[in-house]
């Protein structure tokens, strides 16, 4: 990994920054992905934001996105935060990520600010892990090794066949619980596909259903009515994230706990959504909270409003989080496979996931496997 | 202005967009400007969108920055937008913006993307007011083309005495309303300012404080209640703009009606600050809450909560959108002196601003001017 920018200060701490590299990488999937409102996904967008201090450790790292918006977060982690963290102390995580909020609030408050910020986060905790020698699971709260996990499908463009042998293909590796896409033109087909699935899993299993924020609150309560009776254990994003008041009316109407996170880029916005929108389940993202230090915010929030923590995404690192915390709900095992790109691809015991040993946050890339898939570098 | 990008189809709708050219430059203040909590100023960037129809018809639309996210912002319009833009029909403006909005949602919900597509939309706005060979003070409502004004200065470096003469400057200048930066270390150096500035400005000129969210609720309060005996015609932003009910609290407490809205950055932001935050007017900046379209409707939303919408910087453009509005309140015009760049800066007669009455929007850069700042173009 080339090394960019060296400072050279006389009398350096060690834990100083002095260098920090980003790559950006557009990584093909497998197949085509379809939800009900972000459309076809080809390629996921990975942004490695590693860091080394004067003493020579090393943290990485990352967030990724669906396929948009990856050379703006590129340049918001080479133009804007690099010459801000040159020289900074990587140990002062918390005070850093407060100090970045503010550097770029202007064209921050959450958004895309947030997914760079969230880079620098995790790779700052990568560095604080391996000084202390110790696994992200421990140092963020030591809990257990293992959690609850679910496969998460983006799987709306399959056909019902299709959908079924992929499941089946969840349940062959070890997955017990399972969620899949809703969202189509007529509700109806969902409420089929639904039903199979459940006959497919069979009454035991875990079973959640994600409509990607594509509903109106009155067509979310009248397929929520219809697939109760299949026992869902989430309702993920019936409507627009923003409409708080909607998801509360939801709620009051149906029998399934609703959930989201991953379109909440600030602490704050969790805040209002747990105050307002009537939620059963977080879902924070840390490589769009702000990074460990905000998914850990967020899971301290859920506790004290008697709410489970999940996760959105980046299973390879969750799995850490997770793990650590004592009101975990269920890690998203996601089907972008950053994991295929690392030296700890996900492991499933008894089917739960298990976190990785290792001092650090546990994601270590195999730059061989992700140079061919090299766009930018810093 | 070089067109980049060509699309050549056989039945091209006069209105469909075959180019789309982005500039990002980085322009110098005469001198330093500072506030409370975005420090100091020396550049403001500034990114202009040039969209060019079937027909050859041409609008400029464009945002800025206090100095960062300039290079992420151009980015989204020159990586992102501008391949989902060519072809569609620049007439449908609601449509587009509606679908920006979703296209990049992931990524999105408010933050620097609404920088981006507020720039694509004002330059969809000024091709529409063209194609109606009218100014966009009429297109937008055509309620005047004049409307209340006030000199907005980043003044918190200042001494008092360079503070006091750089107000009477704008006094001089015409204005008969003005505002000043608060926000000290020592909150009682910021109530002998107020007092020597309304001292100077006597008993009938308009005066407004802002803190650029720089205090807690409490120091808010108590420095509100030692500057009411001024008359202060509005407190901006006394704490961070996500606490609704901080200001809520705030707002109770004191006789001075609050602002915001430069860092809201969605309608829905906006829609959950009018119901919580107790505000009594709403500031909202087409350069970050999706331009034109984007502006007005948060205009609408302040009419129907009886509610005066004023603006927030780039007043070459609010102007026009100020004086549309039955109920507009105070024009902001910013200490960035983006009209200097254009043909048409900003007009006072009689202490009001006078909208342009040119079609299109009233804003014209001229290119010889703004190219000795040129960062990157596409």
């Amino acid at each position: 990994m080339s090394v960019i920018t060296k400072l050279d200060t006389p009398a350096m701490n060690r834990s100083q920054i002095t260098s920090i590299n980003v790559e950006l990488f557009n990584v093909p999937l497998d197949e085509v992905l379809n939800d009900a409102k972000h459309g076809d996904h080809t390629h996921f967008e990975l942004i490695l934001c590693t860091i080394t201090c004067a003493d020579g450790t090393q943290g990485v790292g990352y967030t990724y996105t669906g396929g948009k918006g990856g050379r703006a977060i590129y340049s918001l982690l080479n133009d804007e935060l690099t010459p801000f963290l040159l020289g900074k102390d990587a140990s002062c995580i918390t005070h850093l990520w407060e100090e970045m909020q503010y550097h770029l609030h202007y064209i921050g408050r959450g958004g895309l600010v947030s997914f760079a910020i969230s880079a620098v986060d995790i790779a700052l905790w990568d560095i604080h892990c391996k000084v202390l020698k110790q696994p992200l699971w421990k140092v963020a709260g030591g809990c257990s090794d293992r959690v609850n996990c679910y496969a998460g499908g983006i799987d709306l463009n399959f056909s019902t066949e299709k959908l079924l042998s992929n499941i089946q293909g969840y349940l062959d590796n070890g997955f017990q619980a399972v969620k899949i896409k809703v969202g189509k033109e007529d509700y109806r087909e969902d409420v089929a596909r639904v039903a199979a699935v459940r006959n497919l899993i069979g009454p035991d299993a875990t079973f959640m259903v994600d409509a990607n924020y594509s509903l109106t609150v009155n067509k979310a309560i009248k397929f929520a009515q219809a697939i109760e009776q299949y026992d869902i254990t989430w309702f993920e994003e019936p409507t627009i994230p923003d409409d708080y008041a909607g998801f509360a009316h939801i709620a009051d109407k149906i029998n399934i706990p609703l959930a989201m996170g991953e379109n909440l880029h600030t602490v704050y916005e969790f805040n209002q959504a747990i105050a307002q929108a009537k939620l059963g389940f977080l879902q924070p993202d840390a490589s769009n909270i702000g990074g460990i230090t905000g998914w850990l915010a967020v899971a301290t929030m859920a506790y004290a409003n008697n709410l489970p923590v999940c996760s959105h995404g980046m299973h390879e690192l969750h799995v850490s989080l997770m793990a650590s915390q004592p009101n975990a709900g269920y890690l998203e095992v996601h089907s972008f496979p950053i994991d295929r790109y690392t030296t700890h691809p996900l492991k499933l015991e008894n089917g739960k996931a298990v976190a990785p040993s290792t001092p650090g946050v546990g994601v270590e890339f195999k730059s061989e496997l992700l140079t061919p898939y090299l766009v930018k570098h810093s």
